[in-house]
């Protein structure tokens, strides 16, 4: 273990996982039996049956989130299956209830194929009130969220899309206050759920602020998303289409006097040579996990003005649980049923907005430990 | 509301249904948000990945018991649908809980097709170290069971058929100490998925006492079961083939003479002459939910020697709350997979010894709020 890390293999071996059930009543008399369980209980199962919605209100489908996965994209670590994932669904519902108050239930799914993925999560959806996808794999994760958007009458959103956008979007606001730029070029590498995600919901705020930036460009392993490309699927056509990029280019081009730098894809992929190709003071999100996509005293040396990671052990983290507890939260509350991208831009705004008294270079962000961001964003949905 | 009862409605909505999610750890430092959460809980989900067995040592699928039902035979009510079911299944999670300190969590799937619902069951079984199905009609119920207890390396349980059966035994042994019968005689009337345990269980009890019953006859909505019928499926030729019984006859020949009756069909269906036509001081289990057979006082009236029924509104509740969350906690605490006929028994046999001393015609079984039976089943199994 490192300094200061404590024993995450006790900890989770301690009490079997990271969660326990607590009923939400003592059940010391017959009488309490009898209210919770046979007979009386029969009584709100009819009330059910005559009518589907009071599930919401006498059965933890009024309230509880499920965080479901099947493992095929887990931290940075790939497709290492459905068992291996359930230690950060559990993490997540950790957070949910110690952040927000949000009851979570962790599912994870073994299954890989997006149509009977769909339908199982259909299946046990009834349980729910709200789901939060979690590390499932792009390009099956577009279609698996669509569809369930879709299909069920509850919110679903993948976090590693929406999340990650949303605390980008942020952080990004603060960055560009701080320096001042104008007429900005941002180019996102990673073409998978998070990529995606920023470059979408960039975008729509670019159509809101209008100069936010005036250039944006997002790569996949191969170069420019664009649209004289052959090799690039239908959800990749989009990204190129809303970019408005037509012509594909190498990263080492792409960058040449960009200003800002958002890594979503692997470790090491971000020289000191491409930093000194970007504009001046040039902001770099190196956010590869677990390891960024350059360590962040040679991004400084080279000449970053500003460098934010996923890590907890750098400043500016920027990692999506200091979005999703309060947006699941406030969804709940307000019963809403999809996260637009007008939602997750004000939620974006409301974080940079809460922050600004104590932005700084090594501040982008408000702490994930700071609670009072919870009702920031409730308020903000 | 009756005298005594508690507002259900009240006590369902003030909370939204009946559990929470209660972290094992307070999450208040950035160390421990890091021991649970990324990055340190990446090390866990690779010791998962390397060795999946290690998924029972630290997530919540090495003690977690998943509830499962698709509300096909919820209570006395029959098929009302797997969301109308849920607040039983919400129910047994809070006794599970509150009565063996068994994290349990309700599951409502909402699919009637047996190999479908299989399939669901399976992919979700992962996040699970056991699975308590309930409320599913036969004679799917016996199917599904099967398949997952065959395909699965969990304990798999449906408690209306084996939880009842247990405490039916027990209940079965303190009446037949009390009336000192020989030579009995049962009636079992009711050939799903409770009928059909009962039978078994008592078949495989009087194989070890011998002399527990010398005739077993069990009855569906036609008469007893027997081999001489062509109408019947492969699970009653099986209950005929077990039972011996190879002449159809109506409910009313059957039950001449008998010590006695078994219900668990429907309401009303034992009237005072069918009890009178039966031998001296008969014993009548009149388990029909919400409303009996027989109520009590008619039976008694009729010449019933002893009366039990489901309900907790009169002396003899044979519920199956009495048994499954002492049978889950023995499962788990002793790396059983299978519940065995064998595991069955001795459970039985082991309430109706810790009730010996108290023994009763109105005590036939200990109280369901009597927690100290929980470590006479743990210590059974």
């Amino acid at each position: 273990m490192r300094k200061n890390e404590l024993d995450t293999f006790l900890i989770h071996s301690k009490h079997i996982g990271k969660l326990s059930i607590k009923p939400v009543m003592k059940v010391n008399t017959r009488a309490m039996l009898s209210a919770i369980y046979t007979p009386q209980v029969g009584k709100i199962c009819m009330a059910i049956k005559d009518n589907p919605e009071n599930i919401r209100k006498y059965a933890i489908a009024g309230k509880m989130v499920a965080v479901i996965s099947n493992g095929t994209a887990v931290l940075g670590f790939g497709n290492i299956g459905a068992r291996a994932a359930l230690p950060v669904m559990e993490g997540k519902a950790v957070i949910f209830k110690e952040f927000a108050g949000v009851d979570a239930f962790p599912l994870c799914i073994d299954e890989n194929d997006p149509d009977k993925f769909v339908e199982i999560v259909k299946a046990a959806s009834i349980n729910f009130a709200a789901i939060n996808l979690e590390d499932i794999a792009a390009p099956n994760c577009f279609y698996i969220e669509q569809r369930l958007q879709n299909e069920l009458d509850i919110p679903v959103m993948h976090d590693d899309q929406h999340g990650t956008a949303i605390v980008v979007l942020a952080a990004l606001k603060g960055a560009i206050r701080l320096t001042g730029k104008k007429d900005i070029r941002i180019v996102i590498v990673g073409s998978g759920a998070a990529g995606s995600a920023i470059t979408k919901l960039l975008v729509f705020a670019n159509s809101i602020e209008k100069n936010l930036f005036t250039d944006i460009k997002i790569l996949d392993s191969k170069g420019v998303v664009s649209s004289d490309r052959k090799d690039i699927d239908q959800y990749k056509k989009e990204l190129a289409s809303l970019t408005g990029q037509k012509k594909a280019m190498p990263l080492s081009e792409a960058i040449k006097g960009a200003d800002i730098f958002i890594g979503v894809s692997v470790k090491g992929l971000l020289t000191p040579e491409l930093i000194k190709s970007m504009n001046k003071n040039p902001i770099i999100f190196a956010m590869a996990n677990p390891e960024p996509e350059i360590m962040p005293d040679l991004a400084k040396k080279a000449g970053a003005y500003i460098i934010a990671t996923g890590r907890s052990d750098f400043p500016n983290q920027i990692n999506n649980a200091l979005a999703y507890p309060g947006v699941f939260k406030g969804l709940l509350k307000k019963g809403i049923k999809k996260v637009t991208p007008q939602i997750k831009y004000n939620v974006a705004k409301a974080i940079f907005e809460y922050n600004k008294s104590r932005l700084s270079r090594s501040h982008l962000l408000p702490s994930i430990m700071d609670k009072s961001i919870l009702d920031v964003i409730v308020k903000a949905i």
